[in-house]
């Protein structure tokens, strides 16, 4: 499975390709920064960011993309600059009928170092030690769209079984629910 | 000048094309609320939406894009899904190489009722007097979207007048700099 990872912003935007091998093994395909001028119009720069991503989807032709999700209460403005990038590269991996997930920045943390609660040195030394990396991935965007792309990866197998799981139920529930409506008419027949 | 106003939104949102004449006559070319299933993939949910906003684009041509600026910190997710939305209506426009705009609801407000603390009910009021509408823009969304349009039409003369008074500005600022450095020469020259 590859995976497009992106830790949304319009300052910097982190980006990363990873690939899942068998078992828990990954491997690092390409991470850089995007950056957008801090003086340039809010849509230009989201525009920028757009542009940046669909090069990477067509580049890397990744099998699903995963974004980190926006909670952050502390400064709104930046907020909703980030929550306004993630929004953008949801739509340019939807256009291109890939699946999207969201995942928070501690299950990313949880994922990668053990702890939801990691700081960012920790989580780039743990991302440069499962990937095997030689040098920092740039920016703490950078490490944290690797650490994104890790996260979905390794959580997927479970996902996968939650999603047959919940399939089975709701067949299930529909096959006793059609039971039922039979039993109900044959008892109104027979009254 | 013809602009598009978008409320955005991934429940409900507004969107409405008005056209600006002489003085402060508008009128209502198209409004509408575009809708999402809430039980959809959030991605999907904003293709929704880029698609909607893009036929808008392409059908009325507008010659500017205004959206509403999201604000609201009573609800980070709510607040999170509207910010998104905003973005890819903002990208949809940069891309067709348009201008976008963003005003806060309380200017919006403030543009059509005159107070920055209207309601729901005197915005959509004051929208269908100043449009000659005969009925309700169906919901707040599209009522909305429209004050937005309005307000941005209003406003257009001023920051016109603004951006070229800091023009003006700049490039004296410019020249006062060139004569500054040509005297400061001149001194060193005779010295």
């Amino acid at each position: 499975m590859r995976v497009l990872g992106v830790d949304p912003g319009l300052t910097r935007c982190g980006i990363a390709v990873v690939d899942g091998g068998t078992g828990r093994k990954v491997s690092c395909v390409a991470v850089d920064t995007v950056r957008t001028p801090v003086d340039a119009d809010l849509a230009e720069r989201l525009l920028k960011v757009s542009d940046a991503v669909e090069g990477w989807l067509d580049l890397h032709k990744p099998d699903v993309v995963a974004v980190e999700r926006v909670f952050s209460q502390y400064n709104v403005q930046t907020a909703m600059g980030t929550a306004q990038a993630g929004g953008v590269v949801a739509v340019a991996a939807a256009r291109r009928g890939l699946k999207v997930e969201f995942h928070t920045p501690s299950e990313v943390k949880a994922a990668v170092t053990g702890s939801g609660r990691a700081d960012k040195a920790q989580v780039t030394a743990m991302v440069m030690r499962l990937l095997k990396l030689q040098e920092k991935p740039g920016t703490a965007d950078a490490a944290d769209a690797l650490a994104l792309a890790i996260c979905h990866i390794w959580r997927a197998p479970m996902r996968t079984r939650l999603a047959e799981a919940e399939q089975r139920a709701a067949e299930l529930a529909k096959v006793h629910k059609a039971r039922l409506a039979e039993a109900r008419k044959a008892k109104g027949v027979t009254r």
